[in-house]
């Protein structure tokens, strides 16, 4: 049950009708491991910060079982930055700034102690950097995940292909995967996209759910209907982190498995915009998981026989 | 399992980014009724057409089990008629032509034979009508679900507020329900509309499926994704039909059975959305249906067991 995770660890400065943050700690690596060490507790960061990043955050996780071998800081560079504002739907933002800063020149480096590992979880990254993972892996893990936005898709198209070839889940937004396959139809859109590479696609609506295609299977998970969306920064992530985090604590990568994943990484990201940034999720408790996921039972759940009594 | 039906019977002239239609046969109470007929065969329909309205249209609807008693025809005048054009993503479109002709004095005449009716469906109309159809009832049925739009909520609020007062059931669009509460959040949006009134709320989501929220409880369905959606005029009428007509068909209201009903309502609108106007509805089987029921039950189903094995 190891798990390898990339992806960008930050500093985030967020606005939403509800208020608004200083600097406070974000990134897509940062919200996959708290997610997903509610899972599984052997996992291995890949991923780079300035000395500005806070020590005793990155302690934090190592108590929740990240290894943290893999993560280098730049004692003399700053980290990470974005900062955005969101619209009143929740679903739309503007990016206010981003500073690079130590992400500009990332070298992914795999520490020995990682190779070996069963479930990779790319989060979004420059394809090359995601690509350079894969690479640097002695043997091909069991099931390799990424995450993507449509800037790569704008920019670093032709990497962006290159990478998405080698990978088996691939998740973006139901923008992305119009924009990915030129076709306006999801069920379309999948199709062209399987003929990419992935054998699993997972398109994340936001408020609207998330739905999970392989060959000719669908599944749809819904969003939890709640009075506050507070801040959705970092709910794909949060999502990506407890889907993968379930499949590798299962170590169970059949479609009936890859359903309840699903509904643990949507039960996660329910938690996620709940509070500003990771504060909801580095609070929770197993208990509230399971309420949590009670909770997209009772939503869905139905009893229809369809032989006639 | 009797059913009153009331709504419009019109035609409409569309245009999708697939094609376009001269003028077909629509209106709310058509596709309630087409939809409902698959359910029921005491159906009685409330209604106003023009001597242009197709008379054989009429006799297919008495072949399936619609009372036609209720349906004025005003021989020298002609049909409501709307045209419209949607936009790429079919959840958007833009009015072309409204012409209310006979729909402008519409005094909605209860036959004696419609009274003692069980369940009532009032079709999208001015609030004024809809509350005459109510006052005109002997006995308060068992089920009152009413339909509006946005409109309404716009020229007439004080009377769509007394008459959403009258009804059990209640469904509009998210976009509607925002407005009808002025709360953003959809969990709020239906507590405020419960102390409106209703004891029901379905909030239709288009391509995004639908929510019951009753008391504290909330069901989601989502929406069958599908290659094609042709055209959704009336998906929103079909889903009505579909959930009241497997209520009075069933005669069961509790929060189970509604439940049932969204998923078969759900599944009627997945048909409507695959051709234009009525024509997926008209041919429809049971066989088809049940197949359609299936696939949803396939797309949400999942089997999480909390208990720690």
């Amino acid at each position: 049950m190891s798990l390898l995770v990339v992806g960008s660890m930050a500093f985030d400065a967020i606005e939403t009708p509800f208020g608004k943050t200083d600097k406070i700690i974000g990134g897509a690596a940062t919200f996959i491991s708290l997610a997903a060490a509610n899972f599984v507790n052997d996992i291995r960061l890949v991923a780079v910060v300035g000395g500005d990043f806070p020590k005793p955050f990155v302690r934090n996780l190592e108590t929740k079982g990240v290894q943290t071998e893999g993560l280098q800081i730049k004692e003399d560079e700053k980290s990470f930055f974005w900062s955005g504002r969101y619209h009143m739907d929740m679903n739309t933002r503007d990016t206010l700034v981003t500073e690079l800063n130590v992400l500009g020149d990332f070298d992914p480096i795999i520490p020995d102690s990682y190779q070996g590992v069963e479930f990779v979880m790319l989060g979004n990254l420059s394809p090359q950097v995601q690509q350079q993972v894969i690479e640097r892996l002695d043997e091909r893990p069991r099931l390799i995940v990424m995450d993507t936005m449509n800037f790569w898709m704008d920019v670093a198209r032709e990497e962006l292909d290159k990478t998405i070839a080698m990978v088996d889940v691939l998740t973006i937004n139901d923008e992305e995967a119009r924009q990915l396959s030129g076709e306006y139809s999801l069920v379309k859109a999948a199709k062209k996209i399987f003929t990419m590479g992935p054998k699993y696609l997972i398109i994340k609506k936001g408020e609207h759910g998330a739905l999970l295609f392989h060959g000719d299977q669908v599944f749809f998970a819904p969003a939890l209907p709640l009075e506050v969306v507070f801040d959705p920064t970092g709910a794909g992530d949060t999502f990506a982190g407890g889907f993968i985090g379930y499949l590798a604590q299962t170590r169970d990568i059949s479609f009936d498995n890859m359903k309840r994943a699903i509904i643990f990484g949507s039960a996660m990201a329910s938690f996620c915009v709940e509070k500003f940034g990771t504060e909801r999720l580095v609070e929770l408790t197993k208990a509230e998981i399971e309420e949590r996921v009670q909770q997209f039972i009772d939503l869905v759940q139905f009893d229809i026989s369809l032989v006639e009594g």
